[in-house]
């Protein structure tokens, strides 16, 4: 079986996770695009839209309000699985929203770098 | 880099998806327990709750009513990486609510077969 949350891995994922929320908050679109595999088979659940393929995804990011971005995360769960995949997924709030937010995440390595290949962002309570 | 849908390895996620998904709208825990990993790793968030761990999932099942699970799914993609790794997304409506489900799964594949390691379940609309 696949090797669970070899340290370096995690420390890798850990990284490139916090990156990725770094860029989330200050709408950073140029970094929260390079983070997502640019394939027609990355997609995003987000709170209001489902996303399908990396251009979609794109869209999206461009189109978006940078407005209200802000937010905290807890209870951040990183697991590795081997040495090229990673799942990250993560509670958060956003200030003056009572609604808990979930955030999931799953990443491949590639050449690159490690990439968002599928996400899924939901409000509950 | 991983080889994305090595056509075996969909085949086989995509036998253990159905085998979830019957075994969800029919509320056969014992088998929906079995698809989950055993491990402290695992999480689900649900639509209205977040489960750490494959003891929070197992009791969530044990205490869930069987009463209208029954739903149709769409849009559901598939994506394997490499021979051990893979996403399964859908979309799905229940009969008489008017509001979109989506569900993530990241699956691994385990000495006992392939096991969801991360799961995000969440309404839309």
């Amino acid at each position: 079986m696949l090797e669970i949350n070899i340290p370096e891995v995690v420390a890798e994922v850990t990284t490139a996770f916090a990156r990725y929320e770094q860029a989330l908050v200050t709408n950073d679109v140029a970094v929260l695009d390079a983070l997502f595999w640019d394939s027609p088979h990355t997609l995003r659940f987000g709170a209001t839209e489902n996303l399908y393929g990396y251009a979609a995804i794109q869209a999206f990011r461009a189109g978006r309000s940078a407005a209200g971005l802000a937010r905290e995360i807890f209870n951040t769960v990183i697991t590795t699985y081997g040495r090229d995949m990673a799942t990250a997924n993560t509670e958060f709030r956003r200030a003056g929203n009572p609604r808990t937010g979930r955030q999931s995440q799953t990443w491949m390595r590639t050449p690159e770098g490690w990439r968002v290949v599928a996400a899924h962002v939901s409000l509950i309570g």
